[in-house]
């Protein structure tokens, strides 16, 4: 894939912190054209302005808001050489792994229906972890950003505004402890399915999912580090070594 | 693994019906033993007689009981060759995988870990299943088994007596709804994540993840076969397609 001018243009969302990229969302994507080794460029694109570029592209809505009009979302990948348009992280992956070949595959073949699986169990245990992390990303965001997510995020929490999202008194505790139970602990019970000392989630090799989780973890990190500095710690160190495992495809390009 | 006599002891359950087998717990036992081809004979064990058996032969509880004692379960499997002792339906697959590599696998290498996340999420879904076909179990049973399925069946709904569990009025058809919708409706938008027409959790080729769902079919079949009739026309026919696919798994040795 080496080539002069970059084929593929992935959309991000920026923020105001050094490295840019902060998105989960579109964390997964970077990780997934990094990790094959494709050429890509980013152009970053606040979140009042997703729409309109989506639109402009002819890419389609991932779902509807709760009022029934379409939503549209980052990541969004233009693969100029073969003129695809793509949204939605796993259909990314699978596009890529369709279309590229000959990179290093994300999902081994016939594994992405256990992906599917795996992706819908852990965005169950989601919400304990978004308690703590949704709330402070608008601190990360560049003000033209602000009150699309401040909005759109308070409706995930029943209207309740974000500052009041993360539990206080004598409720902290207990939703901390989940965090690390049960979104990190289920996630370290799969590892560990592979046999013990298995590192990732397909054991030794290194695949999507682990990148998957690695896009959640970096969010966490970037957003709320003053928490992230006791969760690192958690089984046995695996969180910071899955940050340490992935450096390599880190890259912002 | 062709031998004059039986390697392997399978520990069941035992029911009215003309084929014995009706535990979807068992079932994926003996789905596994017949896709790889080994040699097994079944002793049928009533469910009051579980505990002392294995408490005599060694064998772990899986859980424990909500007062805290122990609680024992089937499938058991006594590999007389290796003389191992061995409980629960995932550790039953990984050893037998891994003591008979040179026959079909169960599930690839390195799939293990998103299998448990596969399983875990489904298992999320069962209840919905559970209402309804859990208060018919008992007219399969034999008396023996009766008591002790109503006892510890009735603990997990509350203590609701099974003749209660099914919703009933204007309950029952959003109740039946969501059996097609989130168990049977999740799998099936898993199958189809590995592309358009693919027949199987892996795509193309059966594993042990569709023998895990073929399980949990063949027991509503079994169990509640008025209601079979109906659900078999789901997801164009998929589940009905799955027990045909999977019959040559489904001897009783």
């Amino acid at each position: 894939m080496a080539s002069s001018s970059p084929s593929i243009v992935f959309y991000d969302i920026p923020s105001v912190l050094p490295i840019n990229c902060w998105s989960p969302n579109t964390w997964k994507t970077r990780f997934a054209l990094n990790f094959k080794g494709l050429s890509y460029r980013t152009e970053w694109i606040e979140y009042p302005d997703i729409e309109a570029l989506c639109k402009k592209m002819n890419a389609p809505p991932t779902r509807n808001k709760p009022d029934g009009r379409p939503h549209y979302t980052l990541p969004l990948i233009h693969d100029l050489s073969t003129g695809a348009i793509v949204v939605e992280s796993s259909k990314i992956v699978a596009y890529l792994d369709e279309t590229y070949p000959e990179t290093p595959r994300l999902l081994p073949p016939g594994t992405l229906g256990l992906f599917a699986a795996f992706e819908d169990a852990a965005m169950a245990l989601m919400p304990a972890l978004a308690l703590f992390v949704v709330p402070s990303v608008p601190r990360v965001l560049n003000p033209a950003s602000q009150p699309y997510f401040h909005t759109t995020r308070s409706a995930l929490f029943g209207g309740k505004p974000l500052s009041e999202v993360t539990p206080t008194g004598d409720a902290y505790a207990p939703a901390w402890q989940k965090v690390q139970d049960s979104f990190f602990g289920k996630i370290d019970s799969w590892i560990q399915a592979n046999g013990e000392g298995s590192a990732y989630i397909m054991g030794d090799a290194m695949s999507y999912a682990d990148l998957w989780v690695a896009s959640y973890v970096i969010w966490f990190k970037l957003v709320l580090p003053e928490k992230w500095d006791e969760a690192k710690t958690w089984h046995g160190g695996r969180w910071e070594k899955l940050l340490e495992d992935t450096k390599k495809y880190q890259a912002i390009l």
